[in-house]
């Protein structure tokens, strides 16, 4: 934590506003000493919540603001118009305490779908908020989370550019296929140009967040929103710049650093799963076999039980009901070869042993074709079924 | 199990072979005394198991047999080339012993996927299944079990023909997204229409276990297999017929009858979990918003802790990305109407204390057109996760 690369034109804070029962933090703030270049990537739910709603209109408006208001508790979604209301009334609240005009400040939620934002116990928190404004995402990071046990930050300095990239997440519960709030926020201390920041924050998502929540089965909630200050003695970067590949690195790093924090902190989740589909004759093909393998509950819960179960995984390929070899299938668990068209002698004494590692890895080489694609995914405990089924009212 | 309405042209019988460590039945078989028309339904899977791909092979060829035997513990997928000839050599012996041709005889089996089958101990074990043919099912329908903790049968008596119908599944497991092998085996002592009885199948398993499996999205071994003898001396009931209409529905009620069974058998479950949604604008969207809800580990956990936390109903519904209206939707779970474009203020004690009944209802108005679909799940417990990390190797 000591060691973050922090981005200089920005301030955080996070208090504890009383929206959660529990009295942990709840209310958190960003603000940027500039006008931001923003970007946003949302939910592809049918049913995208108020602040979502908000938020992806301005951004289509305006590419520019300086401040963050996100609220944990209160998902704000399947709230109706009086959401929608109560959604620009936290947005006023915030502005308004920090000397901002209205349209300079976005807001995401999350937490319990279906209650209506408590406006007046948020905005008895944001004087607090506002004090409390700091260098350091910390209280930013905490006030976030619902069901995270640990914080989620990430950063890199970018010497070419003398400039840091840093991002906070929340996640927990959303393991495909259970769907639960994945918010991420960064934020770099130099400017850039709209379009290529909105596609670069697109294409990290693609490779990284996209790949833990899976495409078209989202949250209402799901927000990432990338913040980059526009600072008057700086040349905004573009996609033709020579640092433009450094930065997208950059993003794409931070965000991938911040997936696998999700994934590890996946409620009740002590293994990392991370599966890789080779061979495959498209793109759309490898994603979904991986997709359906990192998402297998069988599979998940082999995994928790130490078990190299790999029928489970040769099953929940053949899931996706795509026209596969199975004689061409080649599987490995932990680099063991365990089925090459048929079931392979293996040490079975040495895979089972790897089977307790925090990081499992599952790979499929298809047979068929040049396209690649990974997901990740966690094991399924005991401990995930007690937080869900106790979790809200 | 005493008021069973059992086909008097069916023999059964099931005994321990030793496939299974455990001890329990593990080897059944069913004779026909009267060649019998078959029509079966099979995994769409992109792996079926070699008995699959040899009895959709064998049924395209003929439609008439007199012998099944069905293998529980090894599901003989993921087998290569040695499988389908273990399979082979599997309906060899069990023709031999029952005085039948190979060609008359179709093979099931369910379990561990990867392993061979074990031939030496299923030859020991054949003679006293073939001792053991008797007339009630109850020794078969436990013997294709694995992690099921009940034997399911279903029958009905048809006046109108004189006849019963008789059905016997085992699943467990399997309840999405969780494949574990669906089999299924009707016993009708009628002739019927090959056409006929094929389309009947297909239209029963649809609306009864393809609800709980979720099309394309099934195990290596789903198989469904329908049996009518040929009795010389009746007519084959054909789709003009008078009493189609009753075989059929007799057929669907009986298989949703055990897919109910099926349900409240899943591993650790607990509550059946019945979705209707109504107001869709065609039928894909309706199953696909109902499927999601089934199938949410949110929603399955939630139902287990008893919590009407109808927000991760709404979540569920949206995850499918249909272009749905958030504000023409209503939700109620156990008849009470939880959302309406908003949240609706309701009696949450009388409705929390519904959450305690073995079946729960979820009722998802689009309001958007016409079409309507049914899916049934159960609830999502700890015992669940147990199981599947224990089960195996």
């Amino acid at each position: 934590m000591d060691d973050l690369d922090i981005p200089e034109t920005f301030l955080w804070s996070g208090t504890a506003s009383g929206i959660k029962k529990s009295g942990n933090p709840d209310l958190a703030l960003a603000y940027s000493s500039f006008p931001a270049i923003t970007a946003g990537v949302f939910t592809t739910n049918s049913f995208p919540a108020a602040p979502v709603r908000d938020a992806r209109r301005r951004l289509d408006e305006r590419s520019r603001f300086r401040g963050l208001v996100v609220n944990s508790g209160v998902a704000n979604a399947a709230t109706g118009e009086e959401g929608m209301r109560r959604n620009r009334e936290m947005i006023g609240s915030s502005a308004g305490l920090l000397g901002l005009e209205d349209d300079e400040v976005l807001a995401s939620s999350t937490g319990v779908i279906g209650d209506q934002l408590p406006l007046e116990t948020i905005e008895e928190g944001l004087p607090d908020a506002v004090d409390d404004l700091a260098e350091h995402p910390a209280s930013f990071a905490d006030a976030i989370m619902t069901t995270d046990d640990q914080r989620k930050i990430s950063s890199v300095s970018l010497d070419g550019l003398d400039a840091n990239l840093l991002g906070v997440a929340k996640g927990s519960g959303m393991i495909r296929p259970d769907m639960a709030t994945m918010l991420g926020f960064l934020f770099l201390d130099h400017p850039v140009e709209p379009d290529f920041w909105q596609s670069t924050l697109e294409r990290a998502c693609d490779v990284s967040f996209n790949r833990i929540t899976v495409d078209g089965d989202m949250s209402t909630n799901d927000t990432v929103l990338g913040w980059a200050s526009d600072l008057p003695n700086r040349e905004p970067i573009g996609s033709d710049d020579d640092e433009a590949e450094a930065l997208a690195e950059a993003v794409e790093s931070v965000c991938r650093d911040l997936a696998e924090q999700i994934v590890l902190d996946g409620e009740g989740a002590s293994r990392l799963i991370h599966v890789t589909v080779e061979g495959a004759l498209d793109r759309a093909v490898a994603r979904d076999v991986a997709d359906s393998i990192a998402g297998s509950s069988l599979v998940k819960t082999a995994v928790h039980g130490g078990d190299p179960n790999w029928g489970r995984v040769f099953s929940a390929a053949g899931a996706t009901g795509h026209d596969l070899d199975a004689e061409a299938v080649r599987i490995k668990l932990n680099d063991v070869t365990v089925y090459d068209g048929e079931p392979v002698e293996h040490d079975a004494e040495t895979l089972r042993a790897s089977m307790s590692d925090s990081r499992q890895r599952i790979h499929l080489e298809l047979g068929s074709g040049e396209q690649r694609a990974e997901a990740l995914g966690c094991d399924l405990s005991a401990e995930y079924v007690r937080i869900n089924a106790e979790y809200h009212t």
